[in-house]
């Protein structure tokens, strides 16, 4: 029996999102390295109805998120207990997407107010874990301004601003990764909307997925302050049969079109916030893991040191990534729905036969 | 490119769990016939650790998996609020799922612990929904009997017990189905177990796949309720391109073997509880479907009837199949681990080409 286990190149649908084809990242057919200079709205808009949108259409749009980033008060009831519970950050969002999921009137919630309430978690969860009162949406910012305002209580310059577009931009979607697979599979038994990016965010949550780029971090810090060599640090974790957190990729066997953008932000925001160090040992891993192994970094690894760079907690790291995803997430349940067939595989069986059960 | 939609019939792994091979189902060798007959207890352990348990080991397992049958004090006070929500059932049950992996030190919960608070957890929902006092667990009392007991609040017959053991036995696993398959992929990212169950109960619950129990009885209802002619009813459904919930399986084309043991039991408790009008209509459907259309009565066709004549509200009867389901998911869940590739397919990208950006 031909078993294609990891499915590793198995190709089980067609899609209009994005395409990865000739290691080469296009979104609804503009390449990455254009398209992460537009809007992170315009970038929304194009993943989910296939076209850019002209400046009537943009502003309506941001308008129609920016307005409903805001969580049911009873869901803030229930959250201010909820993200206290003792462990990890992208466990109380799996326990919070589902909670959006259960309040009045959301079986015709639609994909703008799903991905709005999304990010108004996420900063709800963000700041009760640190004792910071929540902050309301300001109606005169964009998505991404509101966004990191509620994360952070200050309106973000536009420099900012800018740079964290691009990275949200750069993690919307990725045809069919791990986590947006889980979603597609959800949605072909027809689940609603919230157990699709429920699902999605339980997958996400895994090391070897967006679970990644914590660990970089962890990674960078434990070098730096046991002023450890990198190259030495390397050695033993693959003599130990780990994985380098933040290296290799499924599709790109060359490299990852997404992380040579965010190299440059990295390289920028350190500069800017003194954290040079974490990028020189970055530098010296991936000059390494290159030489040696032909391994090259993927999306999470500059990532990690921008979310550092930002002011952002290890450990909510993954929460932003889910936020970033939540887009291609919607997209892709969307697709799914349209044509659905019941994703449903099969599996040969190898343990003991014809064995007899005697009452 | 070489398309394989739904995945139908693509082997994506080996497993030493169950095989439908033949449109025959057993359980790590013994044939469901068989092992319908067997105690719950004794297929978990089958199920987990390949081999039947001698008496002593049996009764050692019994007493570890009731003894944990417990929730955290402070589990159980989120529970009841969120139980309240006014969504459904297994909106909450994904909630609660979550939920279950973020208190103190599960960290190293282990199958035994996390399969019985999943099953206290889901007649914890249920008695909260009927504002009925929880029941606290009976250690005299085996899994099947404390989860009746829990769930109606009287202890049950051992008849009563032995015919549902078969309906949890018959629905404890069954190879790569899509809420399995799902739980798969989230372990393939090295997720953890709650996540990974979290996610096969967000499959769960979509209408293709558990979700049709619910909506064979709403027909059956309906159909009684209005006195509609059964075969008037099928011809109007499918006239509208609806699908006859409770009929047809990705994998059996001549009848599900479940079907045939559940139809019995089905049969009998109709007659004990006075519910034969049901089990009359079920017939009328049945016949008129396999000869109009050859397709035969799945899994959940009778399951509905059963779980109606022993008192439980339809709400609640793809809760009842992820109590029995998770014993199947933690077996998945387990054996995915222990060989893990990260399960990560392609798509054909059909979209539009060559699109540039202008800044
Ligand atoms: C992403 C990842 C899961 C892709 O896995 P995959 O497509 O199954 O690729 P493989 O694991 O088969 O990798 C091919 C080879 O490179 C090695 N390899 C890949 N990534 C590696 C890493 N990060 N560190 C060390 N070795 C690695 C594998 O061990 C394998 O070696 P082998 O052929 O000698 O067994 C894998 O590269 C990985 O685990 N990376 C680290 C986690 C991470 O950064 N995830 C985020 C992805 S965006
Ligand atoms: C279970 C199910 C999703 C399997 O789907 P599948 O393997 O993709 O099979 P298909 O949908 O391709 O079915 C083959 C044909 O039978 C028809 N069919 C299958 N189940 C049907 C049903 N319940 N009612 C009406 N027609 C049905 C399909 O429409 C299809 O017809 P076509 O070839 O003319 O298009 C499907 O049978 C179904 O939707 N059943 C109802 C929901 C249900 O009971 N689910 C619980 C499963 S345990």
């Amino acid at each position: 029996m031909d078993c294609q286990k990891g499915l590793d190149g198995v190709v089980v649908d067609q899609t209009k999102i994005s395409s990865t084809a000739n290691a080469h990242l296009t979104y609804v057919g503009y390449p990455i390295e254009e398209i992460a200079s537009a809007t992170f709205e315009e970038v929304v808009f194009l993943l989910w109805y296939k076209q850019l949108p002209d400046q009537q259409k943009l502003k309506k749009f941001r308008q129609q998120l920016v307005n409903k980033m805001i969580l049911p008060a009873e869901t803030i009831r229930l959250l201010l207990y909820i993200a206290k519970e003792p462990q990890h950050p992208m466990s109380i969002l799996r326990t919070t997407t589902s909670l959006l999921g259960t309040t009045n009137d959301v079986e015709h919630d639609e994909p703008p107010k799903i991905l709005s309430k999304m990010l108004t978690a996420i900063a709800a969860i963000i700041r009760i874990r640190d004792n910071e009162p929540l902050i309301d949406v300001d109606p005169q910012l964009s998505v991404v301004e509101n966004f990191l305002y509620m994360i952070t209580g200050k309106r973000p310059s536009s420099e900012l601003t800018r740079m964290f577009s691009t990275v949200m931009i750069l993690h919307a979607d990725h045809e069919f990764n791990a986590s947006t697979f889980t979603a597609r599979v959800v949605a072909s038994t027809l689940s609603d909307y919230y157990s699709c990016l429920t699902a999605a965010v339980c997958a996400l949550k895994g090391p070897l997925h967006g679970g990644a780029n914590e660990r970089v971090f962890e990674m960078l810090q434990k070098i730096k302050n046991q002023q450890l060599d990198p190259v030495e640090y390397i050695k033993d974790q693959l003599a130990q049969k780990r994985k380098i957190m933040g290296f290799g990729h499924r599709i790109y066997k060359s490299g990852d079109p997404r992380a040579f953008i965010l190299k440059k932000i990295a390289q920028k925001l350190a500069v800017e916030t003194n954290n040079q160090a974490y990028y020189q040992i970055q530098q010296q891993l991936a000059d390494y893991m290159l030489k040696k192994y032909k391994l090259h970094p993927n999306v999470d690894y500059y990532t990690a040191l921008i979310y550092h760079c930002i002011g952002l907690k290890k450990e909510t790291y993954t929460m932003i990534f889910a936020a970033c995803r939540t887009v291609g997430w919607l997209a892709h349940i969307m697709e799914q729905r349209q044509e659905n067939i019941l994703i449903r595989p099969s599996s040969e069986y190898v343990g003991p036969q014809n064995r007899h059960y005697k009452i």
